[in-house]
């Protein structure tokens, strides 16, 4: 089968053919991939960033957004049959340890992540297990969704935390209107009933959210604490979901918070660095975020099948990977690109 | 009526007659004392730490540990009555803003601290509203529990935020065994089934927290991250109570949880500095701790009434002040020193 | 002033001139009534139903739901002020029980009722305490919102309550699309990205009620649990509200929980009849529901403010009362009857 | 091997050879059981009471509290190997469905329930799968823990589902001092602050149960409801867990509840039977509870290995199951019995 292979870190991937993935396990899912996300998480592995945190072994496939149709099913596999559409949660996980047990799959204590650190889904074929399975609603198509696997995954797990936090009358800033807070403008306005404010410096992207979703709109110039604390009564925001995490938002995240808010970390890159002094006298926390649990993958299907969930996406053959990454590297990309299987 | 008044930053107080405070408004209550605890924050204080931040004009009484006996209320005042024994919350709220209304009074609007920022308790008679006294049971002395209320307040707050966290099977870090450390362990072995586990620099401080409910002691001699490891095996914490903040246990705190652990502060001094991938990849929580409400000082009396939370204490006259600031300063006041003034 | 007086039960109340109420007390506040709800209440008070339970000494003025401006405030009173519009919470509470200090003022331990044991607000003036008075937003006038102080905060309560258990892909049923069920359908649209399923008996009112944010409507006809069986896949809701509670609402509700689902009992009149034996094996929970906090009518005046709560009304001057109660009991009044004393 | 086998609803099992269960699935576990609980439930399946319920077909082995150790493990078992010492969830669930991946096992939707409408755990050997097995602390042996793994595990369930309720000040009622009574005891005293007042007919299960935690023990001699008026000051208890539900306890069990109160259903047999009124008047709940989850099983065993959590039991040979159900029925049996095959 055709799959987008990493050879070398620095060099972009190439199409070429490899084996298919064969069924193996009682509990093994095989997937015909229907559309497979390009992040900008697969531009840092090309880098080299990600080499040795996966101790992945050359060549590999990429791609870990993904969905499409059962194929081929293993021989303990209940629920799901060939032929069914799917988004596949980004983790193979065991399903017996505690976390696993408790619903809280991410902190499996023994779990893989294809296309991170085994063959991923820019392919024809995936290989992954009945644990990370979705079903789809007859009215989603896998191209559509694929990009909500991890991404949108992650904003919405990051929201569903804090909707008891989120009661009529509060405030929540979002920072950072691209692709995860695109997603997350759509959860809060789906599932909270707090005015939404959002911080970026694009005027493109404040636009556009705005019809999401956004209560308020705020540009990242270099006012915008001020902007916050108008909008705030001086108070401050009960909720901050930063979705960059980086160049100077962590800082400007905490401070943009009334006392007992909680400063929800997404995105990454910088420190979060706070004198305990502040930490204890305003009492407010920082709360971690990663990916989205299987339940949670779940229910952000069940609102984009409500329609409340919608993702602007742009499709491209799987041979043609290098100009998907050109146009996303290059900023011509508006939207998530899909890559797609001939065959799908 | 006598009183320990700070004239001037950087010299001690010094005991003076001054004019009784009288009940005015009508949810005024004029307390006795009884015994109102001296704590680190008093040293503070007169050094000029707090000069700024409090604005307080000198000279004032200090004093914010406070118990005693209530001989005079105002005309609104429900619930208490002249001669009911009391401990005082450490604030006087407004009881109208959200946050006094939701039970959050320490985050209300429009707060006054006595013995912080408006005359306390080192002193004959402390004038508070009916929103701040806490009636005792029989059983209980004023100048015995006084040093819970701020301080023990602190630790309880703290300990109740954690008990979801702490089922069967978990483990808690308390790093400190000092005044804090002490209350948050026998808090922790009445409310939770956890695994105590307790770090200090102290050989003595951990011997006696043993016996308040400790499971394990760790010496803070440099290998305390290999015994926390050790003991958890190699995952680290559910939840992490730091009593100290600063000096290092900042970090050393956040390395000891297990993935998505949470570290809770609450000494200060220092700074939380973490990469925002960390935050993120081990989904790590960081939750800010200030002194509880009123009804957290309820139950911390309810606690300390069946027994389970007990203070070792030195009581002085009103008029040794100086020689209880000089044994809190050079170490030799072992438990905390409790100023009773002379008719009580 | 002029006021509606209740002399004698099982007889109309009647419109007479009444000594003005005074400010007597330090939390005393008195409203210049703007509009007062009539509900189906006021009829059973007059039919003498309340007469042992209030206890109320007639002659009495009635009127539990109330809005208007604040004409006199007492001397210890802050955060309103002569002029400010604003909303009654429907009960006096003391303010500082355990239950008011922790936001839970409806089980206040001391609290009186006005319209139900004391003088209420179909007058001219109203005497209430600070603790029951809801600053507006200057968008919303006393006569459109004051019948959310009763029925509307019941049905947000229940609603606030009901969050944690609503999360996409959840159903929840709503028996009743009358004054309650109306109000709790525009919260749950606000509130939950839930599927919202309403039962009722009247055509037109499932019709209005689709258009305010129902998913579904089901007609009572005798078919509706097969009709909840169809729309929730044979398993049930994982939620039901109860608007009715009489008249078989109470065991069809049950019946409509999947296994470990919550009823919620907000109307009342009938019985709540269960073998344990099947509370059990469903490990489903009876959730009551009073009247909501005054946080929650604060929350609900933000929903109201944002537009997402709306009221049908029609309002009576003072003086039509009896024509008013007429047309409540005859079913020609559509929405909510205010009273609207002559100089609002 | 040996089995316990029940050939006809109203004659009491037989003890008899049987062709040993064998691994087949990839997830099976193969168990030698070293104690199999004998509770009431195993009299009404002998009396016929679940024929229709479970539809079990005869003959079959019954027993559904088992512990042991593994055999055998199926191809996709991981955690646990031949030789483990285990205790078994009574449930064999899927893994895969919303509840399962949730943590709330019981509500699985496709389980089966050994010893209930499948061969049960009084014989040699036990087939069940891997999502059922807990493994051992080293201190404890599987003959001694066997019958906490559903009486037990049912204790434990509510209690746990209690503990955000039990905060320092409250008061707790426990209905019933007989097997489940006496592990609910043990587990709230190790679990919440509450004061515990428990309820019973007999004097001597009363006195042992204060041994075991109980702060207060009421003789139910007609004199319980006075009682638990004067021990809650008036005010009834914020939670009452009935482990009887029969017989009258559920009436009574809601007439001890104090306002916005819960109760707790565990024992069946009655019926819960509320006017609507009463339950939105006080604003009371009815939560219903089942056997614990898997989770629940595993913080089970880490109380019990901590020594909070002990049971008295007598073992029999499993060839005296007869005498064991005579013991047991006519009241000779103090404590749990435990039947124990040959080998172990």
């Amino acid at each position: 089968m055709k799959a987008v292979r990493l050879h070398e870190y620095k060099k972009r991937p190439v199409v070429e053919d490899v084996p298919e993935p064969k069924v193996s396990g009682p509990l093994d899912v095989l997937v015909e991939i229907g559309g497979a996300g390009l992040c900008r998480t697969d531009l840092h592995i090309v880098e080299g960033q990600w080499a040795e945190k996966s101790g992945v072994a050359l060549p590999y496939t990429i791609g870990h957004e993904n969905a499409g149709w059962v194929r081929e099913v293993g021989s303990a596999v209940t629920g799901v049959e060939p032929g069914d559409a799917v988004i596949l949660h980004p983790l193979i996980t065991c399903g017996l340890c505690r976390a696993c047990r408790a619903g809280d799959d991410v902190h499996c204590v023994d779990s893989k992540f294809p296309g991170i650190d085994t063959d991923g889904g820019m392919a024809e074929l995936l290989l992954t297990n009945v644990r990370a399975v979705v079903k789809l609603d007859p009215s989603l198509r896998p191209a559509d969704v694929a990009a909500l696997a991890d991404a949108g995954l992650t904003a919405y797990h990051a929201v569903r935390k804090a909707v008891p936090l989120l009661y009529p009358g509060t405030q929540v800033v979002v920072i950072g209107a691209g692709g995860l807070g695109h997603i997350g403008v759509q959860c809060l306005a789906a599932m909270v009933p707090a005015e939404i404010i959002v911080v970026d410096r694009s005027p493109d992207a404040l636009e556009l959210i705005k019809e999401l979703g956004a209560t308020h709109t705020v540009r990242a110039d270099g006012g915008q604490a001020d902007a916050i604390a108008d909008l705030t009564g001086g108070q401050g925001a009960h909720v901050v979901l930063d979705f960059v995490g980086e160049g100077g938002t962590e800082a400007e995240g905490v401070a943009m918070l009334r006392r007992a808010g909680s400063y929800f970390v997404i995105g990454y890159g910088g420190r979060v660095d706070i004198p305990t002094i502040d930490v204890i006298s305003r009492e407010i926390n920082v709360i971690g975020n990663l990916v989205g649990s299987y339940n949670d993958l779940d229910e952000l299907m069940a609102l984009t099948a409500q329609g409340k969930v919608t993702l602007h996406t742009r499709t491209y053959p799987l041979e043609s990977i290098n100009e998907a990454m050109d146009d996303l590297e290059s900023g011509r990309l508006r939207g998530r690109g899909i890559l797609v299987p001939a065959r799908s």
